[in-house]
């Protein structure tokens, strides 16, 4: 299992008239959670995407159970726990400082080709530092 | 069942560097799909809200299919299947001008009491107005 | 002069916890306030991407005067007054249904090579298409 | 005067199809530079809102020199250089690791009572922890 956790502060912009943050920005997130989670295994997605590949989301879901609020100090984990071959499965929590569960979810990716614009499976360099964590 | 649709063109700022709609503002588009729903049965959200019934989301579920692009002329669907009680689930579909679908989804929203911050079963002027769609 | 009027509905994910729309979702209207002058003139922003040229905005004013709430239906104002050269700027107003002046500004834009990332004058099929306004 | 910095890390929904940072969530990096401010001389912004007192945007001034990058990690200084009376100026500046200034600009808050929907002179307590710096 790969997992890495990072923390961000929620910006006023993300809230909406509820008071609350908006059901969409989670989503951001968790974006948020796996780039970060693909730096601390030295596999910067910034850089995969400069070798020529990208990962388009093809599944996303959310479950909401409270509220995250303005200013809240927010912790997001991102887990990976399965050995990914042509699309890679993350799941992810986020908890407010108090260590309330405030939301989860998956999002499905696929690995594309950018100058073909075609999905591949999981470059070889990229299974390398991947497999690390699967045995 | 209610069914309504609605268009939106797909602006700059909901493009990211991949060329395409970024996955998080599918989200805003299921948002823009249900506020129109609401208005085509004559009981605009926004005057839900004024009475005091908010619809949070607890739940979303979104697959991407196709990319949508900058300056696309998008058609949103949202679909009601069952007549909801203290829940409601709303079915969508995205398509673009040829017609491709590009993405689906569902979004579960709870009635909420804006005074109390409470749950609430869905209010009787409400059930009446969505009952007509379901005999 | 030219000028070109176009219409958005205001979304929940444009509000913010002050219950009005958050600041900087005002510079996105003015992105589509231009768009929609852009087409009026046959001359497509979309288009002029594809053919090479794309205009970066390198200056961005707001003054608000009147908050803009969830559902609003805006009325968006472009405005080119002068004829450019190797800028142009737009201006805006942005108007809710009771006519109310909630905001306007402006924006310079440059017109830039994509090819080469660099600045480059107004292409001449631009300024073909934009003089017929100014004379 | 008062001055702060932050950082933060450019995430992939804030770019756009030119594969940079758009140019509205530039205004959105000014709220997370003056919201570290507020945080940095003991007074949370979110602090102020529950003691009834909010600070809307009602100017907004921003230039952009050059663009920022996904995953760039930018310093945003946020800057007060004169004592505010009914109206608090900040002035902005946004650089890259390199140390490039990207952008600058600044934002003109009012000071506004929240359960009179008024604007009113800046709260005493507000005055008491800023007059500190300027003298």
């Amino acid at each position: 299992m790969i997992e890495a956790t990072t923390q961000v502060r929620v910006r006023y912009a993300e809230t909406d008239m509820m008071g609350v943050v908006y059901n969409a920005n989670y989503a951001i997130y968790f974006e948020v959670a796996r780039t970060e989670m693909f730096r601390k295994i030295g596999m910067p997605y910034a850089e995969m995407e400069r070798n020529g590949v990208r990962l388009p989301v093809i599944d996303l879901h959310c479950r909401y159970y409270k509220s995250a609020y303005y200013d809240d100090l927010l912790t997001l984990t991102a887990r990976v726990k399965e050995m990914p071959k042509v699309k890679i499965v993350f799941e992810y929590e986020i908890r407010n400082e108090a260590g309330d569960l405030l939301a989860d979810g998956y999002t499905t990716l696929a690995f594309m080709d950018i100058a073909k614009q075609r999905p591949i499976k999981m470059p070889e360099y990229v299974e390398r530092v991947i497999s690390k964590y699967f045995d």
